[in-house]
């Protein structure tokens, strides 16, 4: 069960109405990697767990400090859309190029659609989608998920941070993004610990039966490209990574011969497809 | 620039003919951890890469592989698809409950479409969508990335290997999950590597002027959930993970008090918004 | 069968061009509520329908009504195109911010890909689809899905009114707000009507066989949040509305105890989740 | 804040596993009208609200309890997949056509990307998408929106509750429909008393001024198709419904003579439109 | 404007019941090639057509004829669904392997979301989308496009045609497929017609000031890909097609050397791009 | 098999920076018809092809080469947002109108997700999407698909030719106009000679077994509209195009009697539609 609170965890208080950075922040809230992105992953991670305990714990947890976190920019982008010239203009003023330059920059939808509300867009005002987010029943699989999405979105608050200088935007921002830290560190510190005791370790699913005829086939990295500097990587020698370990990388510049391609297929003539 | 040869890298040839089946290989052709997924999404990181040399050799030679893969299972899924009762019946057949079992388990649109040909779809129909991919111009967020999405992939074609016993489709996808063997090796070392030479650390972004204000905020695992065993997680307690590390996890069963919502807004009168 | 006619319902003429304005008008035209919203949501609703007579007959009406709107709308973005600096430029007029502004303002797809035409979209470029509408075979779930489709979309109309002092196009606008008045009207009019002659009453759908273990649940309002307001409104006291009635609401300072979720699940281990 | 608890609202438990039945339930999680949308309609209305008070502490309160409905259709649908046999065969086992019956009726993405968990898609495997959600700022618009999602949400879990004939999954439907109706109820008390205290009324927006010249475009039912029994409703004579009234319904049998339609546009040569 | 008169073109009732026929039906009444796609894009390139007359005249004319279509494909599919076990079942009907087979081929959507209705999606249940068609403002590309629409088109009614016997289904599409084979002629006339009278002539746009250090390019076959066989074809040899003609097509066995790759680009470093 | 080499076909180097027009360029990047569409849509066209030889050695020849056109544009758009104001300000750089016009009319994507990359999406910020590619396993039904996406493609690229006058994007953008100048030719090159080898004629297909009682409607041209030039062109009179030639064309002011509707469905109660 779900339950709310009329409290925000952190102030979220612009100084001034900004509907340009209004339609930025968006991103973050509504994008591929906004906060109802970290919301329902780890919601249904947390749905989709296997085994009662710590780990099922803190997805249930973590899951709903973010939906506290979509609720602090939805917050905050009410306000900054407030008092902003926002189209409403009974008059002429678009031809004074300030002012068009700023509606030109805003996302319209928060005037025409939501009166001056947050919208569950992206800061191109695409739809947030349900196939931005990932649970697959294995932890280690997706807590490294957990872990790319907590990259990828401290990234897009660090350059949004940069996008202005409002000071109550920034002191939203700069504990968002402390946030978005610890749970850099906690995906990470969990997904090290799964394979320290092996629950699950690399290669995902461990468990799965290889076919040792082409135990080769992990190990080499193969240069499909003529970039000659690919090969002084760590990819390409020294001992592979991950548990177990079988050997060494290898470097082969470029694939082996292929395989002859199958011929064309025949399907049935009533698909009326060219066959000669 | 990309060039074409009329060979595959592995045999794509099953055995007999399985609609059913063929429905289910689209997933990782063109569902959201599919070869298009990467094969994209390793060419946008290349073409994003702001430092010539080994990493942008990597991504281009592991995007032309990709295309390759993409390739192979198009090829596997034509011939799964070749001699099956894909639905052109002119007869009666449907009442036979196994033809009709067979005809209910395949994607409609490879007959209606496609002809008896594969599609750039999921193992839904859903088309494939270019907000699968990731390609931040960050490489340590984005191998992360790429790290996330070979787990993915690796797991769902050993799933898929599980869904047939076809000699010829086992044998494709033994080879296959060996590759992404190596690409889940190949993107960890890369990571590391990365974090080894300073280049990016975690936090990411490493440069990123944090606001000292905050910092207790990026060690505190808070628990919004009611699971008492996320305290005993790595994640709430001990050192913390990353660099420059800055003391211990702490832990905090419930969140401290919040801060006040700020009032309810009160756009331009013109919006209609209901405010009294 | 449809048919049409070489004339507006009434006049669509701008007195001036103007491309940012045309892209808001997308919305009206190829958005969530949209004149290809309602026009396609009455016909499906008139397709589905199950019986003749009065009810489908509006259904049909209004149906071609709306796509009469739709012509209307794409005929003023046309005009509003037409003589608009949407980017064609061959010179350094976007170094004037006046010009460079309204660029910015505009759909650049109205330049790009539909050469000054309007397109089947909303004002920030989404395609409409077929998801925006609702047909369920049930006369009063579907007549009040329509009240609110012509609320929500007259609210949008007027906001859109204010944005512009273009005479003309205020002329369109004030017509259509009357009919968007009178289509408010009607499918009230008509839910009023279905449920005064008990052809379908609420709760919807009516016939249904309630569990009478849990009608307690159908009058309680349960407060999952803190805000001590919501006991005051008439849903939380009271007599309940609809027909049958039932008695009183009730007011639920907060849930019930709840009961415990059941075991995590343990899949075929061939999934690979995580089991511990 | 949001906050969650490890416990249920109600009980979530099947008699037995069933992956078509838990494809099906997928449609009242993710659909059009799931418990995804109302909870996060809700949400984005509570942010949006520009009045404090017992309004948005009602959308508070509503949009949690819809997460936890979430929670509990996610929960048994996890469960109705836990033995069944989803796909994972190594074996003969598809030409047995009941079992080829039951895995063509499931959604094989529960399967190969969630390892037998709930996904945030509807009954066809479409993502949720943001685009499901309606959230305007004016409350009379917004609480019908919210009603007609209640009367189509009920209308399809009824519909749901006739497919299967599994105890459990019957118990928590059963429960779920009575809080349904109380939802019905509510919106529409909701609704009333907005009116009644003349908050807003209808016409929606009731502030904007209204063009006197075509007012009445307000009043006329005009007949775009041949349907002759549309004359015969309330939306075609007699006093019209809102506030304030106007007059009478008007009947026309045809639209009146449209205006011409302006001359086709002629955009700048550089978009190579065909001119002449 | 736009007329509904309640009559079909032809007739549209099938002899039985058949809800996975229904379903596949969808395809060419919501698909990418449906009807509802070409009544949309022949509609748009009325709207943005730029002269008046025939051209126009036919636009407006197949566009309202394509309504009409839609409207026989969802007549028909309402009644595949009439009396089909479309999953409503009360028992345990499941558990027959005739049954079960036949509510796995079905749009369960049918039934949940429509209550035995048609919707605008295609055979696999994506919703139909603006972004299927086409109006650039054109008259050549767009009615190339309609070409190809139609033969699209025609080719999966075709398809569908060999997937059924019931004589009423393959009645109505025998008569669209003759309508389609008038609309392949049609399009291909006026499309010759515009070359002829040089309203418009390949390539498009033929006004364009084309760079003459590039013609070379505009006539060279080049190869990317191993197969020799592409010498052989008129694309690769003799005069070129089009107006005005300028030589012979040539045939290059490889592409010639490129040029190098300009230097990985490095941002402002607010980006928090990686640049060593 | 796809291999890379690190060299562009054709320079990618713009005078200088210019983030409006990279959005803008994204249109024949990862548009309906951008660079994206045509190498996907060749490459699937070559996996469904039926026969080897000199048509698919063609398709997997120019699938490769437009995949190295996606290269270019991708090139050329990092190198457009390289120096260019994208919106990391640290500043009171927005009240600068020059400036806030261009941050307008950017994607701010490429700034907040993309870090100054390019994008695989189109102008509006749509993500490119499986749905745009037709593949049918039909030749001459696909090389005219081929034709049209050359023909809409070739029309975007010489709009924004015009929308720029940087000497080094115009130079890109002229090789690869008359590149697809060659490709228009090609297209409609092989298309001929499918027809006159008499390997696929019109209508496609033509191996359908027509329904002879319905060859009249194959003829007319029917007036669903009231433009009475529609009779005047070559598709009203005169002899049918296509193989095999049937008579002349017809021409009919309007359509004959349509035929009267089936009576509305009446489905199973338990779908709860209102049914009187
Ligand atoms: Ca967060
Ligand atoms: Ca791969
Ligand atoms: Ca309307
Ligand atoms: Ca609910
Ligand atoms: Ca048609
Ligand atoms: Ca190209």
């Amino acid at each position: 069960m779900f339950f709310h609170k009329q409290e925000l965890q952190h102030h979220a208080k612009p100084e001034k109405a900004d509907a340009v950075y209004a339609r930025k922040l968006q991103e973050v809230l509504g994008g591929q990697y906004g906060e109802i992105t970290v919301a329902m992953q780890y919601s249904f991670q947390a749905w989709s767990a296997h085994i009662p305990g710590k780990y099922r714990d803190l997805l249930f947890s973590v899951a709903a400090e973010e939906f506290s976190h979509v609720e602090m920019l939805a917050t905050m982008i009410a306000q900054l859309l407030e008092k902003a010239p926002v189209g409403a203009v009974d008059g002429a003023v678009q031809s004074d190029p300030t002012i068009a330059a700023i509606v030109g920059g805003t996302d319209v939808q928060h005037a025409i659609v939501a009166g001056a509300g947050p919208r569950p867009v992206d800061s191109n005002g695409n739809p947030w989608q349900g196939s931005y987010i990932t649970a697959s029943g294995n932890l280690l699989a997706d807590f490294t998920a957990n872990a790319n999405a907590e990259l990828q979105g401290r990234l897009q608050v660090a350059r949004l941070y940069h996008m202005t200088d409002d000071k109550g935007v920034r002191d939203m921002l700069g504990f968002l993004i402390e946030r978005d830290t610890m749970h850099q560190r906690m995906w990470t510190a969990a997904a090290m610990e799964l394979q320290e005791k092996g629950i699950e370790t690399m290669p995902v699913p461990d468990k799965f039966p290889r076919d040792k005829n082409y135990l080769d086939a992990s190990k080499q990295f193969i240069n499909f490209s003529d970039g000659a500097n690919a090969a002084d990587g760590p990819w390409a020698q020294g001992p592979v990574t991950g548990a177990p370990e079988e050997g060494d990388f290898e470097y082969l510049p470029a694939p082996n011969p292929g395989v002859p391609m199958p011929a064309p297929t025949t399907p049935d003539p009533r698909f009326y497809g060219t066959t000669a």
